[in-house]
């Protein structure tokens, strides 16, 4: 196990009781030994939950102790109890470490419109108190105390040297669908000991995000809880914050990190067979490339086409059609993983039978569309769309 | 059969061999005794296929005598001999009745980026053409000669009393996805014996689709055939156009019959078992309402959740969230079926089982929110998504 954890954290999964399996860490607990840098991107939805409107008025910050994140309840749509009960959290993580209530930040995920079990949430904030750890056992704990439908607990780490100091940037997420049923949606906390600025973490994270966890979809629907967290210990070296060409080294690793951990989201999609890779060149504008890419990923029509190895050119070249974004369709050219299969606005002779083998027997597929306007790019990632996805989704009860 | 053809028109359908199956109509035929008003509104899809580009450059005009209509190809991404097909196919239509070439429409829907078999398609029109009628028979003929993966042909009819005079408006459409492999995109063809202005046709067409054919989806894939005509033969009156108050009580049926061939498209969705109308109310704007609707309406989550009959308001609530429309969240309610669910921004006490029998064993599904911000609403109509529709669309190969 390659990936570790940065100076100046521990942190702890453990079970609570949230969730009914008893094997399964529901809750997770970090602490900073001394007071860090953190930054938050949150959720989009006016409808947010209760932890996503409390760390919005925490972060940035220069003085986070203490993250505690549970699994099994999203702790949205549940009102005044609901923020009560997500400052309650934050106050018994902070004490856990000695530090003052609005020094800790949380995040919920899980099922909407019920209120959390705060007696088994506060026995869990005890018990992960004394199991914290820095070492690979922890942060395995940890990412597995996010997890909801996922199938496998997301870590992504990178190490750089910075004026000849190591710095570590770690990364731990969940995500396999949005909300409810199967009480998913998307978390992530990346841990550093770099020395940050409060706000230059926040525009590093901020950009990051939009090159990472804003470019991956399951089934389109923005969820009430998404939030990524960077936390910045400073332990690392001097504690001189980061300037120049540190920070834009610094800005690369940690969006090397926010991509591999935004990829194996979809990757790990609820019913899903294949990661869809979908990148778009020849744009005007990256805007223009993000809107087709995204269009194209969110389309049931390629994705059930992909999860049928089919090679469907007419279903990707009509989604990049009808996104709004003006193109000339006599330009448009189209890959599947590799293969041509239309060129300049027009169908090209390709081996089906080969397109549709490469599609069956591998888990990435990559769509790769060129519209010849321009040199901007963009790319995005998705699940393919299973009768498997249905039935999770279908066959719960609220 | 209460369904008649307007005076002034005659119409077959005919099986000419693009489709395998020896009993399915692949072919209509829709003359005009004499020259008739025609408007047309058309897919926004940027790619799309010959026969809207053909179609589209004819309409507004009062001089069309023939409209020809194929299923099972789409002729689209077919390039230059795509668009000489379409003329040609027009030439043959007009040349029935013995019109010019440019007093003919054409429609096709099916698979994309194959070349129409003109062969046959020239043997098709010739037949129709010996067994063009205005009975019932012909009505249902012409109506199925559209259907691809339709499971039943979709008319719908009005009769009107305009100045003492009958007045029909009766019309035809097809869909039940978008695209391809089971070659299906939404087309539509409304006949009135009324007499009608081109410019008065177009304006009541455009505004008339806005609130029907506008607002249904499947899976949200805007496909690059879509086209809805009307044709009017004047043959029922003086033939005077209608003005005033005439013409508004025409347009009230005309929205009417589009309205019920719109719903019936989802209703027949591929793999569907419910037709969900979407209702939402007290927005500040109706395109604020249409927005949330549409939304709603082409998430997966929800989609899922009333095909296994689960009242998850939660993945209703939070997809009017992230549609981009500003609201107070404090202010929504929602009733499914008449059950309310939520209120105030807060879920309510309610019997789930209830509800969720109420789902189940009605194929018809009402979600309504309410914003409590304004007086505009907006509805929409979709079907749900099963496991069979992803099955239809994964196990097709181009």
């Amino acid at each position: 196990m390659s990936i570790r954890v940065p100076k100046g954290f521990q942190l702890a999964g453990v079970h609570c009781g949230i969730k009914q399996a008893s094997q399964t860490e529901d809750l997770t607990l970090l602490v900073a030994e001394k007071p860090a840098v953190a930054a938050g991107v949150y959720t989009k939805n006016l409808v947010h939950a209760a932890p996503v409107a409390l760390d919005r008025k925490r972060t940035p910050s220069d003085r986070i102790r203490a993250v505690v994140v549970n699994s099994g309840n999203a702790n949205a749509c549940t009102g005044n109890r609901g923020m009560r009960d997500a400052r309650e959290m934050t106050r018994l993580a902070a004490a856990a470490c000695g530090a003052e209530e609005d020094q800790a930040l949380v995040l919920s995920t899980g099922i909407i419109g019920e209120f959390l079990p705060m007696t088994k949430i506060s026995a869990g904030i005890e018990a992960a108190k004394s199991r914290l750890g820095c070492d690979a056992a922890a942060l395995v704990s940890a990412a597995r105390g996010l997890m909801t439908t996922d199938t496998i607990h997301k870590l992504a780490g990178r190490v750089l040297s910075l004026g000849g100091q190591e710095v570590l940037v770690t990364g731990l997420a969940k995500g396999a669908a949005m909300i409810g049923p199967n009480m998913a949606t998307m978390l992530g906390v990346i841990l550093t000991d770099a020395a940050l600025k409060p706000q230059a973490a926040q525009v590093a994270l901020a950009s990051v995000v939009d090159v990472s966890f804003n470019c991956i979809s399951v089934d389109g629907h923005t969820s009430t809880n998404d939030s990524v967290l960077l936390l910045a210990s400073g332990a690392a070296g001097s504690g001189e914050p980061l300037v120049g060409d540190d920070l834009a080294a610094f800005s690369e690793a940690l969006e090397e990190v926010c991509v591999e951990l935004a990829r194996s989201i979809p990757a790990d999609g609820e019913g899903a067979t294949h990661l869809i890779t979908i990148e778009v060149a020849g744009c005007r504008h990256p805007v223009e490339a993000h809107t087709i890419a995204k269009t194209v990923a969110n389309s049931p029509l390629v994705k059930t086409a992909v999860a049928g190895a089919d090679p469907n050119w007419g279903r990707i070249v009509s989604a990049a059609g009808y996104c709004g974004v003006p193109f000339d369709p006599a330009g448009v050219s189209l890959r599947v993983n590799g293969f041509l299969l239309y060129e300049a606005g027009a169908p090209v002779g390709f081996d089906a039978a080969a397109v549709s083998d490469s599609i069956r027997n591998n888990h990435d597929t990559l769509l790769r569309l060129d519209l010849g306007e321009g040199d901007a790019a963009g790319r995005f990632w998705t699940s393919d769309l299973t009768a498997d996805y249905v039935r999770l989704n279908a066959d719960y009860h609220t």
